[in-house]
């Protein structure tokens, strides 16, 4: 038995709409860190809470979706993908906390040194969260594929960021707590593409799994 | 119609193993440090295939309970649960991965300071992780609200770390380095806490979700 179309497609809205506000609190994030905005910062401390309730109510559909009727193998697995990917839309939502916390202690002190390349990655992580979910949503395997190159790319930007810092600390002891948390916050925004990478490869299992069925065994590698 | 309970059983054991692995490598990577022993970070960098194997089996076993027939709820629920724990099972493994890689830097530079709480949060976050998949397997509701206790202590562990090691760095830039890569192992322990915790949240909802059947509407807040 096959769920109705729009029971899927309602799924998918609700977590377009999760991603949409993952997506605000940490460009959020970002900007209260550029700006050097405290009122921004504390916002994102506080802007979680449509998160959490997106997060246990799509939780919930999935789970009702699976327990009304046996799903087909393909629809059963849009709804687990779609568990797994409600977590770790969730998680990014606390990485973004963890952003905002880190740029509230970050604020206390005199800025003494440009971001580097901390806005890039910010850019970068942003598009990766957009473009994961967008290719669950339209089973968009090139574009899946895209946002699992764009994670090197970040790895490096973090490994940059944290030797230039890293010599600015050894330099200089009156800017070691700025350029630790400067530190601290490049890490959380490479989780962010961490997760948009797992996002990501959870849709290309979703889409390379339906193909396995048509292909034989073959399709088990892209696993 | 109900799964036949010898395929549960073989999941949990599975997830016993995998678990098992997974302690095992944070357990080692924190012996690496403890100990300064070069080989034993290596080998976590390369001791995560089992880990990557079961990850895999898991997910796939899990799938196939629920592709072969339409489960009852509560047997639902343990599956739809363990395809959860078997994400955070994986991340945990890369934890110990970061804290090997983590390790072997800092082994490249003199030691300087004792390493203060790190151990101690290591054998905290080992046991939080040992409890909290007991709790699933065993459905141990008094287990899994232990685990959740104990995070609070290892947040707390962590900030003292961070802000002794702050201190360090403030008043002496030759173990700037060295210093940092403690901050950021102390950080990848928090994070195998944090997981555990999700572990033990997994599994209080597996069970309340079964309890909300028999009491209405009620059980709901324990979401």
């Amino acid at each position: 038995m096959s769920v109705p179309p729009k029971d899927l497609e309602h799924l998918k809205q609700r977590m377009l709409a999760m991603a949409g506000a993952v997506e605000e609190q940490v460009r959020t994030a970002v900007e209260a860190l550029v700006e050097r905005n405290h009122d921004m910062a504390q916002a994102v401390l506080t802007g979680d809470k449509p998160i959490d309730q997106l997060h246990l109510e799509i939780d919930e559909r999935c789970f009702q979706l699976l327990e009304a009727q046996q799903l087909p193998s393909t629809e059963l697995r849009v709804v687990v993908t779609g568990v797994k990917i409600n977590s770790d839309l969730e998680r990014i939502g606390d990485l973004a906390i963890n952003i905002g916390e880190t740029t509230l202690r970050y604020l206390e002190h005199p800025s003494v040194k440009p971001l580097i390349d901390i806005p890039r990655m910010g850019s970068i992580a942003q598009g990766m969260l957009r473009d994961s979910l967008d290719s669950y949503v339209k089973q968009d395997m090139t574009l899946a594929q895209q946002v699992l190159n764009r994670d090197d790319q970040l790895d490096e930007l973090k490994e940059q960021v944290f030797h230039e810092l890293v010599g600015v600390m050894c330099s200089d002891t009156t800017i070691t707590e700025q350029a630790l948390d400067l530190i601290l916050i490049s890490r959380h925004l490479e989780r962010v593409g961490d997760h948009a990478t797992n996002i990501a490869e959870e849709a290309i299992f979703m889409v390379s799994g339906l193909d396995v069925r048509h292909q034989g065994q073959e399709g088990q590698a892209n696993r």
